[in-house]
């Protein structure tokens, strides 16, 4: 259903964003402040049904694409994603009808909408997905038959690249990241280009008003005094992401990032109250595995989220820090993302980890067992 | 004056582009090999002189970019620089009148040549850099104020990428580098697209008849029993480049070389017959500067040169090894490339040297007194 977004629903938007984000995805706090910005100056964005777009439609992705250790030091001035976009109308020779996030996570949620609010173009409630990736190819787009580019990339001086790969998505990511690198980390970008039934056929849907209805979740619990935790795992239950659990409850000990190859990677460690038992998660931008005790609990796509212990609110990599108290909180990932040709370009294997994807769920009843 | 270049002019051509690729340039008989086949296909290429270009010439000069040491691994398939130029002309909503080359030096000599061929257009005879240089904002276009950009970018693939990035020729290069890393490190540009006097106002004229001639001289010099050194001399004295002369004999001793961001650098070390004297000569893909027993004697933007003790014939950087008995041979810069501003884009601070630029035959004046 179509609707009108709101700067009241901005709060659990991006607390919601930070969730699907699963550790990565950009503080979507500094998308906050920019959405907050065109909101108040251009009134509400127009969020559309993608079952409401037709063939005449051409919508445009928007994102960020950069490491978030960077980002936190280096705010976007405002332009950069209308130039981006721009530039690929430019190049396209016909102006986007709608734009659309590429992640439902972390910032990326919030990008297109302050570039729908200060072009009064709608947006889509869908994504490509159905959470955070670090890489461009990591798509559901891409996944079912979509090419990425040709990807506009604008920096903050209204500099522009247009990138064309063809169907290689993958060397599209390369020269983007590249670019990306130059500019200091962090791009804006417009790519994915597509008509209307074909965001029907490959984006997951309803993912804007998902991080809307869970960052509400969250809140809410917290003020009826109900386990955050609960009230997620019930609000799941009737999405596309069907499960969610607590996996593991303890202290931050120690996290490594380090920024390569234009990301932030490295890994947390967590130690759990009263018992011996530890939780390693990894992450390249997002998390991509959770460890308890050794054994893997939670591999991506599926998601690891960390929950400030008392609050539920959602933690990124980034903010992790010694002694903070939390729980790690997976989702099922939707089952267009389980796939064996969506495992081939974001399952495991795509981050250089040995272990064959097992759902979440399946893992916990094995550990439960 | 406009000549038509043979198959029999490339013998010599080669060689006055290895000449004035100042140890750099990538080595031109891989050009040489590509602009053969497409001469004897295609017949004669036209030369123009520069001065019989107009308001209503588009001139695309077209290159290779990336490290020489990669060149020699990784052989051009042959669309590349012609997909590089029909993807700019494509953006520029222009065809090409003729095809120019960036650089006198090397295989960029050959590159437009090749286009040349293939296209049935004609190649201008003039340069944007009088010798070889490693960066692409490293050109007489660039300091006299012609944007490199918009600069497209071509790998074997037929994939490309347009930079667009204003005035701004070092962010294009920046750019442009990281991509071709991407690439494996070798690509193929289009840039620098400018009408006929802008060509006339900031190309160094001559240069591809100056590379056949002394290429000629060297090779005449050798039938004749005439030192390839002193005829070399003799017939730089009647261009813009003026002076020459021998600056060190010697044997190699040692070479050190590694590729780094997309270049190949490192230094090679030449120990004179019959005396302690050395000589240490550092590159950047192209040589930068040469000291004698620490004292130095030629700096960019003049030209370095080794030249193979007996037949004169130059030796690049990549080709340089351990035994070879060589002249260091320095030619003086023409004066548009030794002013100012010239030397603020391509004097030696430009490469990281902390010394100020002296012409070579005042250096050589002191060393003489």
């Amino acid at each position: 259903m179509a609707f009108d977004l709101t700067i009241d629903d901005l709060g659990d938007l991006v607390r919601g964003a930070a969730l699907l984000g699963t550790g990565g995805g950009g503080d979507p706090e500094i998308g906050r402040a920019l959405v907050a910005e065109a909101l108040r100056a251009h009134g509400p964005i127009r969020v559309l049904d993608p079952s409401e777009l037709t063939s005449d439609d051409l919508v445009i992705p928007t994102a960020l694409v950069g490491a978030p250790s960077v980002l936190v030091e280096r705010l976007p001035r405002g332009n950069e994603p209308i130039d981006a976009l721009r530039r690929l109308e430019q190049h396209l020779g016909r102006k986007a009808t709608a734009t659309m996030p590429i992640e439902c996570g972390g910032i990326n949620s919030t990008i297109p909408l302050y570039v729908a609010a200060r072009l009064g173009i709608p947006v889509v409630d869908a994504d490509g997905m159905g959470r955070a990736f670090p890489e461009l190819q990591m798509e559901t787009f891409a996944v079912y038959g979509v090419p990425g580019s040709p990807l506009a990339i604008a920096d903050e001086r209204g500099h522009t690249a247009i990138v064309q790969t063809g169907d290689d998505n993958k060397k599209m990511e390369s020269w983007a990241r590249a670019i990306t690198i130059r500019m200091g980390g962090v791009g804006y970008i417009a790519e994915y280009a597509m008509d209307g039934p074909t965001v029907q056929r490959t984006a997951i849907p309803y993912t804007l008003s998902l991080a809307l209805r869970l960052g509400r979740t969250i809140r809410t619990a917290r003020s009826n005094h109900r386990d955050p935790a609960d009230a997620l795992r019930d609000e799941l239950a009737g999405t596309l992401y069907q499960h969610g659990a607590v996996i593991f409850t303890g202290k931050v000990v120690d996290v490594e990032r380090s920024t390569e190859g234009g990301f932030t990677r490295g890994s947390a460690r967590l130690a759990a109250f009263g018992s011996e038992s530890t939780c390693v998660i990894e992450f390249q931008n997002e998390y991509l595995v959770a460890r308890v005790d050794g054994q893997t609990r939670v591999l991506v796509p599926d998601l690891i989220t960390t929950l400030h212990l008392e609050t539920g609110e959602p933690i990124t990599a980034e903010s992790l820090r010694y002694g903070q108290r939390v729980r790690v909180f997976a989702i099922s990932t939707p089952e267009v993302m389980r796939t064996p040709e969506a495992l081939a370009t974001f399952g495991p294997a795509a981050f250089g980890l040995a272990e064959e994807f097992v759902p979440f769920e399946e893992l916990a009843a094995v550990a439960a067992s």
